[in-house]
């Protein structure tokens, strides 16, 4: 086939005559003149729903086709389009697929006008808002015994007057939170109230104690609901953990379907749970008045500590685990009817008497039957079981026990993503957080609840009491946060009754704040350092993101010039060989800059001379429109020689934009990409480290051509 | 701050004073003339060596600097640089880090120069080149043994017969090799044999045999070693895949770092392992002569089988295990010293006496001594154990059984990417396997045998038995193929002697055909059809890729134009905001056309009718010099509504070539990624598969801006 040699380069090569040919036209068409002055230059089209195009035959005339509905875009106004849900859908098989799954999981995507803020009723409002303050009677009075067992049976007495001190810092708290919510009738999370009283900073720690406070109180709401079964069915207890990932895995998978507007059917077992649990309180007061027999002794316990001042302030610590969840109503205060913070406050007041009595209830009782601790029972099962025998009663109280606990840790599926998204909007959490999913949830912050909710749960085995020192530090930072904050506040507004405010508040914050400390130093060993490590690192990590973001607006870090004048474009163009993949690349490169260098990395280690005469010798024959530089890699290195080479360029230019022109192969087939080497995709990750360097990257599909697309569309185009 | 309201847009909104003045300004610049005229265009400077640079401080005058030294970059002479080691290797901590592991593990990189081809004297050849062949006596004897049993040990008098029949078969391979080694005395493996004289489908049959040989071969001899091992250790019996995998690895990374060179090394094992062979046989005749005890008769066996021409046929395809590697020899003449291939015959010849000799004592010794299979013991170490006793004479004979095994394994480690690289170089394989690594081993394929013979022989946990009979099978293809290719080339070159040759050859390619048959037929059931199904899957993949490549050398696929005249760009530039992000995206896009259209999508799906209105005013303010078009996503999907624009935009514009110009947000740390939506990413990831579609990033860098960059760089430079 070899004709003639060539005598450009170190060796002689010989091209065919077919090559030179088809170079040599290559070259000519280079040369020739810009067709774009010829062209009236595309702009935008105001009409863009109607386009001239030929008709597929040759004789046809021009035809105008509507592009837009095609495409399942539709015209608001001049300049503004909307997609269709059609437009909003992948057209690839492979996407089809993805979307009809999460199809079947989420349900039919809503448009973002269906966003509807469905208000509350009292009785739903207490039924949902309240459920997770209720439910804590499920492992509150029992987290006291536990502590107490250690002084020994006899220590159980302490379980009233503890209780009773609770129940009046329940009272504190709620008469606190009922000022919070008329002051913020709108978002009243601790995070707001902390960051505009008290500044970002101590809003932010209120934001990590929420945080901490949510995953909590999922773990321990499905743990405890899992332990109510457990005691029902005790042959469950080998499965606590998978049980509890399972019902996260539901209620996240709920939440992402947005399940906010059936809050009637979340009322029911909130109501009752309330009433089994005074009919049982009542019913045991009768029987025991009636002189039943009182329930077997508790099993004899190991005395480790004697009732000291210590052992009843861990036991309060413990038992405080009750009082979290009074803050939700506060987070909600929109959600209810008008007038809004009215509302709310009455439901916060009905829920704080319903909650102590049932606390009070349960210890009373529990403390005449002289009942223990008792490894896979709970507290409430042992009573259930006294009061109604192992009966339908008693499955009512157990699964209502579980359906209200699964309904608390329902409620941080709400707030955590709420909060995530106030963060977000102040650019303390990832942006992502402000999303709306296809079901107008905040898709982000549920799955992340969920999973971490799932995590902390199989750490600790699915006990409830492993992660109760963990729960209680969360809630009364936020608590402490909030009302410092409204101390604050009353003092600054110095609105009418403030003083009176000002009081109620400096008294909650002063309650809570010592039950902090208690709590932490109490607890600290147990489990409570955890949290008190956690609280600040999500803090720092708060900050760190506020500060990215930052300097993100701070529009400081551009590296080419923000103006066309500014932009004098040297293009560096890698190839591999001088083929039409080279000379695409190469033609786009001198649209944009008559600056243009091809650079050709010669790598393999074989021939290497041969290669550098014949590629020479094509160059030469294509006609040099373009400097071409050889890189010699004896150590057979591509990329580190190519970032080299263009260090030099761009150091002498200073003014210049550093444009590399990279060829990106799309496979079509996915393993026609092992058949090469990469070479592209390896110099772009490269190129992703380099400052102000703009990569172009010019495809070439294989097998389907532009053209044969185009033909396909026509057809489809006719088919319609 | 809102000082006061734009009316443009559907709602008003107020811009600050400073955003609207930075907008001017930023508008003004915008319409200035280009700076590109003013400048002399820069053009690839002859001596890039020397740069004008002007000094730190203010009065400096320019300097000249050596950029190319710096960047560990030559020159060789006008337009040819040369790559020094330095800068083949990475600058950045992460992947020095990853260079320092290479270099550990693999050893310091050779430059391409530094590829010397070691010729071997005959001994050493005969060592290096016969371990696979010779080795085989491990396993062959014991492989008929193992048939045989089934008919009981009155079948083991079969034993002598099928070794003769086998031995005779090894003769007309080797007189059939000779032939062959003269008339390919550079590379004459049966793949290019069949290729060049049968056409490529049979070149691929053949290719596709040894690949599974190779692959196979490994397997086997790794397993057999292994084997010998736990023969004089039972009690490494449980490790028996672990074993043989980390001496799979081992042989991997001794071939990745290029261990042809210590032949002297490798020929000690060879030696031993004939000599202990020879020695033994003639130990256990002597002892035999002398009326020694025999050794304990076989365990009784469960008769299953009568000694029929089946069972007989089904040991003699067992026994041919014992002929894989012959054809080593004849791929490597070049690696002879010269004459290389007289050298060869004679090798070859020599191991062929060798190779008979062992064959037939150790079967005509295990028949005399009536020994039989034993689980964890191999039919070697029995006649080992008969001859010296477990001392340290049994011990050479283990241990050089171990390790003539192991270098057998090796011998794939040359054979299989020496294949690939032809292979590769004819298109036929991925071309990553024609690269030399590091060390100039053809890395890639060392790897990929490695990984695939470990999970062969995990997958038949590491049971020689069950591996041999996929083994035979693509050997004796191959053979065939060869000799097939060698009578076909005799008839058509009819040299002198060709009658003579063709003879033989044919007479080999008849042998070799039958015995394809019998095992294909024997051994079907027992595995042989995995090697049968995947010689022909592997013939299609090769197939296939040639095809890929056709059509990438075709060079028809290209999809923008090939000159710069054929080129109309149109821009389209999805902004978030008007940012400086945005407007360099836009000045870039602009220097490519004048075409250029900005798209907006809006999918938050709260304050959309704000944000419209906002955007409008900042464009308004700007000074409208793109147009820009909005899309509404109610739907919150992002790169869908885009893709379709872009579709809308390219129908509009038949003879344009779309660009879309996308931001790059480049995270100077890793956690800044998760902060973003990866819009740019995800709309990457979607035009890949756009024919025709230019995707030019324009990056901007966090922190890190390109002044402080250049800042650094000349204090580096300051301080060389």
């Amino acid at each position: 086939m070899a004709e003639e040699a060539a005598d450009h380069g170190q060796a002689t090569v010989s091209l065919s005559e077919e090559e030179r040919r088809a170079l040599l036209q290559a070259g000519r068409a280079w040369a020739a003149p810009s067709r774009s002055a010829a062209h009236t230059p595309w702009r935008v089209d105001e009409d863009l729903d109607l386009q001239e195009r030929r008709g597929a035959l040759p004789g046809d005339k021009y035809v105008r086709v509507g592009r837009l509905r095609r495409e399942g875009l539709e015209k608001v106004s001049p300049g503004v389009l909307q997609a269709t849900k059609r437009a909003s859908e992948p057209s690839t098989g492979l996407g089809r697929a993805a979307t009809l799954l999460r199809r079947v999981v989420l349900g039919r995507p809503l448009a973002s006008t269906q966003l509807a803020h469905e208000r509350l009723s009292k009785p739903k409002a207490l039924a949902i808002l309240s459920s997770d303050p209720l439910s804590s009677v499920a492992y509150g009075p029992e987290a006291i015994l536990i502590v107490l067992v250690g002084a020994g049976s006899v220590a159980y007495s302490a379980l009233i007057p503890i209780t009773l001190v609770i129940v009046s810092l329940l009272a504190a708290l709620v008469l606190s939170y009922r000022q919070l919510i008329k002051a913020y009738p709108n978002a009243g999370g601790s995070y707001i109230v902390a960051k505009e009283n008290l500044g970002p900073a101590y809003g932010l720690i209120a934001g990590a104690s929420l945080v901490t406070d949510y995953i909590l109180t999922v773990s321990v709401s499905v743990a405890s609901g899992v332990a109510a079964i457990v005691s029902a069915y005790p042959q469950m207890a080998g499965y606590t953990v998978q049980a509890c990932v399972a019902i996260i895995v539901i209620i996240t998978v709920a939440n992402l379907r947005g399940i906010r507007e059936s809050a009637s059917l979340f009322a029911l077992p909130t109501y009752v749970f309330v009433g089994s649990m005074f009919v049982m309180i009542v019913t045991i007061f009768v029987k025991l008045a009636s002189g039943s027999p009182h329930a077997a002794s508790p099993p004899p316990v190991h005395v480790t500590e004697s009732l000291g001042v210590l052992l009843v302030l861990k036991a309060f610590s413990s038992g405080c685990a009750s009082l979290t969840g009074v803050e939700a109503m506060s987070n909600s205060v929109s959600a209810f009817k008008p007038v809004e913070w009215r509302n709310a406050r009455t439901t916060l007041t009905t829920m704080a008497f319903l909650d102590g009595g049932m606390l009070l209830g349960v210890s009373i009782t529990a403390h005449l039957l002289n009942l223990g601790i008792k490894d896979n029972e709970t507290l409430l099962s042992q009573l259930a079981t006294y009061a109604f025998g192992r009966g339908g009663a008693y499955q009512v109280v157990q699964y209502s026990t579980f359906l209200i606990l699964v309904l608390a840790a329902n409620t941080s599926f709400t707030g955590f993503p709420r909060l995530f998204y106030f963060m977000a909007r102040d650019g303390y959490a990832p942006r992502l957080f402000t999303r709306l999913g296809d079901r107008l949830a905040y898709s982000n912050g549920i799955i992340i609840l969920g999973v971490l909710a799932s995590v902390l749960v199989a750490v600790f085995h699915g006990e409830t009491n492993s992660l109760l020192p963990l729960y209680t530090i969360g809630v009364f930072v936020a608590f402490t946060m909030a009302q410092a904050g409204m101390v604050v506040r009353w003092r600054r507004l110095r609105g009418p009754g403030w003083r009176h405010g000002l009081v109620i508040n400096a008294v909650g914050m002063v309650m809570t704040g010592v039950v902090f400390v208690i709590t932490a130093e109490e607890k600290f060993t147990a489990g409570a350092w955890i949290v008190l490590v956690v609280i600040p690192i999500l803090v720092l990590v708060f900050r760190a993101i506020h500060e990215h973001y930052g300097e993100l607006d701070g529009l400081t870090a551009t590296e080419t010039p923000t103006s066309p004048a500014g932009i004098n474009a040297v293009c560096i163009v890698p190839i591999a060989d001088l083929n039409a993949v080279a000379l695409q690349s190469l033609a786009f490169a001198r649209t944009m800059s008559e600056n243009v260098v091809a650079v050709h990395v010669v790598y393999e280690g074989e021939d290497n001379e041969e290669r550098i005469a014949r590629l020479r010798a094509k160059w030469e024959a294509w006609g040099n429109h373009v400097p071409l530089e050889i890189i010699e890699s004896p150590y057979r290195s591509l990329v580190q020689p190519l970032l080299r080479f263009i260090n030099v360029v761009d150091r002498q230019t200073d003014d210049a934009t550093l444009v590399v022109v990279l060829p990106e192969m799309v496979a079509t087939r996915w393993w026609h990409q092992l058949l090469h080497n990469q070479t592209a995709l390896r110099l772009k990750a490269a190129l992703l480290f380099r400052p102000g360097t703009v990569v172009v990257n010019v495809p070439y599909h294989l097998r389907r051509t532009r053209r044969l697309m185009r033909l396909r569309r026509g057809i489809e185009a006719d088919e319609l």
